[in-house]
């Protein structure tokens, strides 16, 4: 039995039902979940995470042109739940996660909420609260700008009291909708939060290296094992949409953020290189980051180098932050697995919140390692 | 909420407990288990599984040179248990898992039963029933023989009825002594099992790919990232020492076995090539398997060649078996995690046997893909 | 200065050319020569070794839609060789390589061959030599049977005698036909053939691995990095095409091959466990490894199992012969580069025996390691 | 037959000889070099390259406790050199390469050099000008800092007025010393050398990745396989060693280098981020970098991002350069493969110069792909 002193045992019965509240999850039952794009790694996830979550039942999980075919068709490693794919969501639910292309969710939301869903979206659509930021990073404009300041940005270590709120208004019928973070911006968010709360960022450079599971699952020539094996390469310079993520959510302009893709499935690592305005001592970052992080579930922060390793399938994000004598400078790491911290298990994460259960209810898995 | 059609629910008590028996898990307590040997990889397994097992509780982890380490200091990944290491066994213990080198664990086991200790041994010392198979494949004559007819082999899909039964001796205040299987002999005997019973094995070439996590922890040139990555070799050629525990569980002679490292670390892929005595039709075949396997929590049986990619991280297994008619040969494939269907998983499947668990309890985590 | 034993000095200009034949060489100029089909890998491994070998021009590189379009566009390793892409041979060439999909080479060599242009074809149009053998294992009627037999089997070990024979023909003014050898059948006939010659093989079992990048450069979901990573898996059960070719090639019925697709670019073992129709000692194999493969420049064998890693991006084969006491069985190993020895090197040293150049002109790197 | 427009053709004998010097290579035979410490990953790369260079005689490899070994004993893949190791060097030898522990070198230069042998030490103990570093970056007392301004430190495409001067000095009698370059500071180097020279570089982070290979070959448990894949960490956080070399080479103080290990064999990607002082262009940029390499035989400025798989087992090295309108800064990155251009091969490069052949004699090898 493992327990972390910050985690507070997994309800099966949500919160918000033992509130005798209104909302869709009221009543003796799990919360019917469903999965709109079920198909690619994120989709994946999200099955394994959902199908062994102690408060969920999974009622539909769309993929397209699937309509019948079993979960193991399409994820073998899933072939045991004996679940099925759908090509629309037919049933009752509860709240749904949507793992799909960026622009295709905005269109598909309205819906959704009008229909009193509640609404996790994976992809971008409901990240940035600036209109103008979706044609400027993402090439299309937003086809429903006035949402974007409804949607909570799911990254419960700094939004939690959003959450919370979210999951109160669900209560009352209202329901919520949360912009799950990148993966980038997750690693590089929880690495420098502490510092940009302290306004201790003159300047910051980003230097990312991810697993390739990152860039999908389509088949691109590109990303053939023979391509990325025993090769590291740079893309997206100067120009990825995760930077305005990473500028909103650290208060930053000009942030310099440069990824690179590396021979591994799983894994994001955030080498953030911070000049500050001030001279900082280690004691300082070490009070900081302690204080951040002391009651967080899923962050820890470690005394060596932290490897993506670490948290391999696991919900866990590691940061270590230290400080320069002979330069002056800061470096801030923060590690997590793209898939799970960066995408499914964010997501469930901030579902939980939402709908009052235990912030780590269905992610208690342990890394794997080796 | 995942529930697998042969999967009954995990009790939090023990089973013994509800029959109020004398076994050292009588009372309201969780199981107190011990692990010797923590530091290599099977160890951390073991931590990984039995932290977040339901009925258990860690009262001993113990490593060479180790008191007072924090088990974060050797296994990363493991850091937020929170849990140290120990050089000895201290506190009372009702199970311990040894995970040591051959040869080790026929010395120590003697002493832990006269104390009541139920015992796991993850390594060989006890999974051979001949003691002259000891100084022929292992180079040391057993110094308890008396005690091989006594262990159970743990592998339960061929000896649940064993588990059973030594699990009730326990209760009545004998512990128990269980053998647990080597990586190999665990997907090649799955895949071969229902062949071997039904006698249809005239010949067979048993050709295995494992990764290298298989070989452990300890620093071996040969094992270094650089001499590994890119390669694939064969080894113990005619003369790995598995081959004995496969013809012991499978009742053959003569059985040709070759392994292989490739480059990944977890998982083993037996391909099993077969000249059956008689001919025998794909429906015969499918009859058999189903038959086998068809109640079995951990082993599925696949209708398309299984990658070790689909049991990743997992105590499932995946068998395939297919007859070609230009031939006549039968080719049965098994695939499994090494280190936990071949290891820890399978140590805990029989831990909770013998212990009146549900046989899953602890080891429901869908595999990790990708 | 590296100097193999067996090597002869590699000859600058063709002997073809001393001679003063009238074949398209004669002359002082180099060997003009073209690829059709430069953009896969091994296209590029082609342009790779023949644009550094010292006795040929590379005259035509061609590549569907890719008229002018620098080689470094498509094969970004050889952007330095400043060569471009065609989208159809253009000039005068002496010799073709065809790296093009089975089928398609077969309507393409009656023309070349009537225009005088040796034809290294490295698919199987050419390999077999029973026009049956085409629609049983590749599903198609082959076009131009009469060619079958006019065609050298391209594994000079095997057909020296008949590349030199079909060397003088073209000296004479009749070009040449190579079909050159598959990749497993390379490995695994180089593994057996001394075996086979001298009647010793009852019954085998052909087991082999092989890097990715045998699947070719195409862009498929299924050879996508994260789904070959940390996985091994059989495929072309009972029905692999190179099947046809062992069996030609060693001269036997019914072989069991399976083989299986490993998380390496590149590299195969081809693992054979061979029955023997007679008891065999160790040092009759020795005897019949050493003088099958004495004088061999590309063929080594070794007394510790080899790993592909001992061959990579090179020409060299290894070969390993192991009889078993216990058993009565013999392995037999074979490892080589699937791109080098497997394919385009392959056809450079039946080339070069073709045009009377030293066997080993243009390959005679070393192996790369680690 | 390849030929890069910069490379002048590999002459077979050396220059020195043409001058009728009195030097050690005066006459008609091939240079003869030795290799101490040949038996790790940089000493056999040495083998590799040294074995085939067309002016070379290997008269000596040493490797502790080997003598008589044949070197595939110990580098399997290059058995067929068929030389064997000693553990002294016997015999008279022109140049010797050292491969050795840093501190090592330093001790035993002086006496190669009396005996007049060229030197070209792989290790850091010659590329260091200012004694002072030793103590602080290596932490040892140079021995000899009087030989520190005599070495040529060995990079040819900052210090080729240099090696060319050693070799005259050479050809008159005194034997050369050359401090071959770190493998970071090579792809750093080579990637800010024109923005350095050229004053621009107000303030730079160099975010560097690794294969492991760089690691070496001795075990070491956090290099095995199964420690090292999947999985990406940074490591000398603000004290690696080479950072005294990057800030000597380009005139910097305060660089700020983080290296990384990534799940690789071979290859360094150097991405370095750069504030200029003043605002540059693109097209100011350009000119910069085509100037300073142009005629470079090894170092290609190319325009999209390099991969380092682009040059894998050759000495060639890509470089990139961008300017940013957003942010104003630029970004340069730097591929090489580490144990070539980032080891053996430049040895080889300088030692070519100071030999007086060609730069590029016994590097024609282009990259390896996939």
């Amino acid at each position: 039995m493992y327990s972390h002193a910050s985690m507070t045992p997994t309800e099966l019965q949500p919160a918000a039902t033992a509130a005798s509240s209104a909302a869709p999850t009221a009543g003796a039952g799990p919360i019917r979940v469903g999965i709109v794009g079920a198909t690619g790694y994120v989709g994946g996830e999200l099955i394994r995470l959902l199908a062994a979550h102690p408060a969920v039942e999974l009622v539909g999980l769309t993929g397209r042109e699937r309509r019948g075919d079993p979960v193991g068709d399409v994820h073998p490693h899933l072939a045991t739940t004996e679940l099925a794919l759908e090509s629309e969501l037919d049933g009752e639910v509860d709240a749904v996660f949507l793992a799909l292309p960026h622009g295709t969710a905005a269109q598909r939301v309205p819906e959704l909420l009008a229909r009193g869903i509640t609404v996790i979206d994976q992809g971008p659509d409901f990240r940035l609260r600036d209109p103008a930021d979706y044609p400027r990073w993402y090439g299309f404009e937003h086809p429903h700008p006035e949402l974007l300041g409804r949607a909570v940005y799911g990254l419960p270590e700094l939004h939690r009291v959003e959450h919370i709120a979210a999951g109160e208004a669900r209560s009352s019928g209202t329901p919520a909708l949360v912009g799950s973070p990148g993966c980038y911006p997750t690693a590089t968010v929880l690495a420098l939060a502490p510092l940009a709360r302290a306004g201790l960022i003159a300047d910051v450079v980003v230097d990312a290296k991810s697993g390739v599971s990152g860039a999908g699952r389509e088949a691109k020539a590109e990303m053939l094992y023979a391509e990325v094996n025993e090769s590291v390469r740079a893309y997206g310079v100067f120009s990825h949409r995760h930077t305005a993520e990473m500028e909103q959510e650290l208060g930053l302009d000009g942030l310099d953020f440069l990824p690179h893709l590396i021979p591994m499935t799983r894994g994001i690592l955030a080498a953030c290189h911070v000049r500050p305005g001030r001279p900082v001592s280690q004691a300082e970052l070490d009070a900081l980051y302690a204080e951040a992080y002391a009651d967080e579930p899923f962050v820890t922060v470690v005394d060596a180098p932290p490897a993506t390793g670490h948290v391999l399938g696991s919900n866990h994000a590691r940061v270590f932050v230290r400080t320069d004598e002979r330069t002056g400078r800061i470096l801030a790491l923060g590690v997590i697995d793209n898939l799970v911290k960066g995408a499914a298990g964010q997501g469930v994460q901030a579902f939980n919140l939402v709908f009052g259960l235990a912030e780590t209810a269905g992610l208690e898995a342990l890394p794997l390692a080796p």
